[in-house]
């Protein structure tokens, strides 16, 4: 079979578990990623036998120390892996519940009751653990997956997946409701998104090139995983403390995540005694900042370092690391347009004791999630209590911010009736 | 300026115009909402003359007669028009509402609250009522609209649209909120399609040439309003006078539209008393029946015509018209397999005394709308109470089934803290 074939395939099959599955209930979802996570227990030398392959692989093709690390698995991060899968069991099952029900004048009754998707698409690099993170809540709400990992992890994600498949089976997991892609080059990707008829939706988690790649391609909704340009604005009437710990925290508590900031705007009247507050802590943990004109002269007069001043890409760019971009406006508008106009809608926030200035910034931001004195870290399905996440939508439909056992259900109306018919 | 600039135009000015519109207060929406109405009375003349115009081009086309009555505009139809404008101004607004609030145990209060959605592209053909009705449901709910309709009514639209524009600056509507695409043809769709950048949802409704553009170029969310094969399974635990007043009403009471059925599936046990009692009826409204094998001998049997036999592209076939396929089946099991895979997943109907089979049937049916002992008909905005609808979407994700002014929206989460910071 050639490539195109093989992908058909792999959506035929899955679309014919989707409808078992969709079926099952609660209860027996729940029996089956217990056995799930016994098989990964079972199975933790054959993984991390696999696992080694590919991590010899990484460091014989030389990849960074941080992208190795991501790939490692160890006795104790696989036990964490069948934990939250545990964990996935023990949380509330959103298939079945009834969102809104009535009754119409004709005695029509209508509930909308929530249902799987059906058939999802996964697409992601690099953590193995991805794999059974996303397959197993797929499973509770009763969708089928197709999982397309990185080529760096393949021989990680086949083993995971082999213990799924198995663990699955013994407690009825329908065959092909988990199902691996083999093949880890671009073209696979491209047969995925054509593949309209077999999968519902589309969710790429990874770097632009890859996101790209499903966007042009695909025929299906996408949700994208993508990363995020997050911005804080400290206004005239902060407590200039609490703005210092927020910008320390977002920035600097873990650089390379999609809601950490990458730029501070500060409203021209606190300016100075906020970079002074400022200076200290970021310095001790070496932030390179890149400053405007005018916050360029508060920090050089601060002696700040690393220093340099901002160029016009630098309000666009995501650092995803220790360099945050500073800027110095001249009201909450201006701070507003620029959040508006460079900011990637994912987490803003702004720091002030004016409720009124507070309430208008939260209406006029049009983010995923706005902030009102707090951390943009708190972007995360686990931060919000919704005890798992299959990730941060960085889309707007469907599923906006993080993304969890909910957002992997749609509905349907069913009405019951005695004889209605429409005049 | 060449089309493809042109468009980006329409898309900048757009983009431009929902920030405004977002923030609007529900009063002034409404408003505005009173003043296009007013306007659309105030230019009945030059509206009537832009839409003799199209008809008479519909004429000299030789385009056919329902299609010229779809086209055609009267006095009647007109207030008609404006009448609903007045009752969506009359209908709660979605937008602020919180769908959930909670407080995390460190404090942060978290809200999920609706939102606009921003730019809405909607693109459709022939009814000039449409671009008054999307255009009022997209101010409604703070979202700027581009509407591209088809060249068939493009002078009505030119003229409704001036309305809208010039109606809705009255009453302080933003520049640019309402815009009409001039260019009918499907080069300025594919345009669209592209800009994910200024069109943040694209709605096409029409047929399978349209619909398939969209898809094949679209880099943003669509939400099809595509046709619908719906079909109407008689149980033999059916109340067959019941199931005679549905299946005609739901076959002919409007046979064009998409929730119509298209199949009539009858079980084994009750197949000769059910066509007994449905063949007058049907006959008497020139129902060609497409029978399979068991079915042609008890419709030949009752002298039924028109009858032929059903080929297999029948089951999969919209007729759309006063053509029904019917087939016998040996059980429930056998049906929601027919359904499944010919249906569209769209409306779908079980008539049963037996609450058993019904439940089972709804469960297992995937559709939009699943009916118990009820016309498929009523798969409708207004029939559902929603006051309105944009249309019914045959997709599966953020909008499925009747969409109205909640389904226009979309959310973000507002979070209120005192300081918190991730450890």
């Amino acid at each position: 079979m050639d490539l195109a074939n093989q992908m058909l395939d792999l959506g035929r099959r899955a679309r014919a578990a989707a409808s078992a599955l969709a079926q099952l209930p609660s209860e027996q979802k729940n029996a089956i990623l217990r056995a799930i996570a016994e098989e990964i227990d079972a199975r933790e030398s054959a993984i991390l036998a696999a696992n080694a392959q590919d991590v010899a692989a990484a460091q014989r093709n030389g990849l960074a120390g941080a992208m190795t690390d991501r790939l490692t698995l160890n006795p104790e991060r696989l036990q964490g892996m069948a934990a939250s899968v545990r964990h996935v069991a023990a949380l509330p099952d959103p298939v079945g519940e009834v969102i809104r029900e009535w009754t119409q004048p004709n005695g029509l009754h209508i509930s909308k009751v929530r249902v799987p998707i059906g058939v999802i698409g996964i697409i992601y690099e690099s953590r193995p653990n991805v794999t059974s993170d996303s397959a197993v809540l797929c499973v509770k709400t009763g969708n089928a997956s197709i999982l397309r990992g990185g080529s760096e992890s393949i021989h990680s994600n086949l083993a995971i997946a082999k213990a799924l498949q198995h663990g699955g089976a013994k407690a009825g997991l329908p065959a092909d409701s988990v199902l691996l892609v083999p093949q880890t080059d671009r073209e696979a990707v491209r047969h995925m998104a054509q593949m309209d008829r077999y999968i519902d939706l589309i969710v790429p988690r990874g770097g632009d090139a890859l996101i790209e790649t499903v966007v042009h391609h695909a025929r299906m909704p996408v949700i994208k995983h993508a990363h995020g340009l997050c911005i804080a604005y400290i206004d005239r009437a902060a407590d200039l403390d609490m703005a210092v710990d927020i910008v320390v925290n977002a920035k600097t508590q873990r650089p390379g995540v999609c809601n950490a900031i990458e730029t501070t705007l500060v409203h021209q009247e606190v300016a100075q005694s906020f970079f002074e507050k400022l200076a200290r802590p970021l310095a001790a943990r070496k932030v390179e900042l890149r400053a405007d004109e005018v916050a360029f002269a508060h920090l050089s007069a601060l002696n700040y370092q690393p220093l340099v001043p901002a160029t016009p890409s630098d309000w666009s760019t995501e650092f995803l690391e220790l360099i945050m971009a500073v800027r110095v406006v001249e009201s909450t508008d201006a701070a507003i347009e620029h959040i508006e106009r460079y900011g990637s809608h994912h987490s803003d926030c702004i720091v002030t004791r004016d409720q009124a200035t507070a309430e208008k910034f939260l209406r006029a931001i049009d983010s995923a999630t706005v902030y009102w004195n707090a951390s943009t870290r708190f972007t995360d399905g686990g931060e919000f209590g919704f005890g798992a996440e299959i990730g941060i939508s960085t889309d707007k439909l469907h599923a906006r911010g993080p993304m969890a056992l909910e957002e992997l259900t749609t509905y349907k109306y069913v009405i019951r009736g005695s004889g209605q018919v429409r005049a």
